[in-house]
């Protein structure tokens, strides 16, 4: 195995630059972390690029028994320890780091097919929230995730961290246009429903039966007019006690799985 | 106004201290940062012991607006700046910080009036995943939340930032014996409900009215034995996609507001 002892080594200057954004959209890749991501990717129907291993995991069994799975094409490399960590995200590294090619997913396939549930993210900023609502999202079976522009990218390496698995499995689209993706839901028969602090019924009271779109907004200012004006509901979640509102990733969960309930029951 | 520029200062030291366990326990104090903080713990109950700020808050009007409802005897300090943010948790602080007095409940007189709902985080152990608990119960209206041994502890600086206030508004109690609190449960009428993985029926068929008792286990091994074997129900949460598992804290608000939503239709 090739071992890379320089900061100068393409793959190490690869791993650098998928930390910005601008560099993911340009190359179409991105980066995960860890035995887990590892093993998703294999299972998963992502394309591995190159896996990146330090001294630590090399040694490990778990490390022969997933590496043994891994298509010879894949470049595999040690990478020099201190600067496997100067690259790593996390502080206790599990010495794996992996480079992925992105999927683009078409919406209109996903519209068009039998009537489904689907999650919308519209301006979710916070890549911890996003992740999180990537993780609740496949866990409920929905079809698919719909991210707005102006939330944070998809692929961020923290997104994909807090999704824990979830972006490997779920298809999450990114939408440039929220007017043309709010036509193509109504011309395909969803609901539109949206979550908001100032809704008019409780969520629990709304048809949330499928096909419908549920719509999570900015943890700040809530979802945006757009949907807001075409929305065919908007609900909220009861504040009963002191506190003003709920952590961004909470509500999600408690909306995503009110309709989970209704269309499971 | 008296300001501060050493760190041998006893106010400085005391916050320092504060950031430990032992310390909180041995004084019975504990501290809060942000403005929203100094607003809650004025509209609380709790008792504010010392409030500590830096140039920058001083002169916003804000602060003088908050400051003149503190009660005179409360001492106010401001902390030269340099030595105020190496006291700060937050990277970017709003430049105030507060010693407040812990409040110790007394669990019986919760659980002996009228039936309730109330919730249990059973050696919950991520700061961040406690205090999302502290500020879901508090939004759900809960009679009080009681925390087991083994879990962070409730007065922890990222425990309370991560509540968002719901830690001066909600009673939140530690109780160091499960067992007998599990005998004043039973003796007091409430059923108890315990989530876990390994549930025999989906949470949303389960009856969450009150009286009951709701038991969030630990984020990796679950509810303990304890909970499990006196449990009158354990429920699961369907996970119908590719992922193990949802973030502590969604899991927690999934099953919360289901009682919600139980006992408020």
């Amino acid at each position: 195995m090739k071992k890379i002892f320089s900061k100068d080594n393409r793959f190490i200057k690869l791993a650098r630059q998928l930390n910005q954004r601008k560099q993911r959209e340009k190359t179409g890749l991105f980066i995960a972390e860890g035995v887990r991501s590892l093993e998703d990717v294999l299972r998963s129907d992502y394309t591995l690029q190159a896996i990146l291993i330090n001294s630590v995991f090399k040694t490990k069994t778990e490390a022969k028994r997933l590496l043994s799975k891994v298509d010879k094409s894949v470049p595999l490399m040690e990478v020099e320890d201190s600067l496997f960590q100067e690259l790593a995200l996390t502080e206790n590294t599990q010495g794996v780091m992996v480079i992925v090619r992105q999927k683009k997913h078409i919406l209109e396939t996903f519209l068009t097919s039998s009537p489904q549930f689907i999650v919308v993210a519209d301006s979710v900023q916070d890549p911890g929230n996003l992740g999180t609502i990537i993780r609740t999202t496949a866990a409920a079976g929905a079809s698919c995730l719909v991210v707005t522009k102006g939330s944070v990218d998809i692929y961020n390496p923290k997104v994909v961290r807090a999704s824990m698995g979830g972006i490997f499995f779920l298809p999450v689209l990114s939408v440039e246009n929220s007017g043309s993706f709010v036509e193509l839901l109504k011309l395909n028969g969803y609901r539109i429903v949206v979550g908001d602090l100032e809704g008019q019924i409780m969520y629990y009271e709304a048809d949330l039966k499928q096909p419908v779109a549920l719509v999570i907004g900015n943890e700040n200012s809530g979802p945006s007019q757009l949907f807001k004006k075409n929305a065919d509901l908007i609900i909220k979640i009861p504040m009963l006690g002191d506190v003003e509102s709920l952590n961004a990733g909470v509500a999600a969960g408690i909306l995503i799985y009110d309709a989970v309930r209704q269309n499971f029951t």
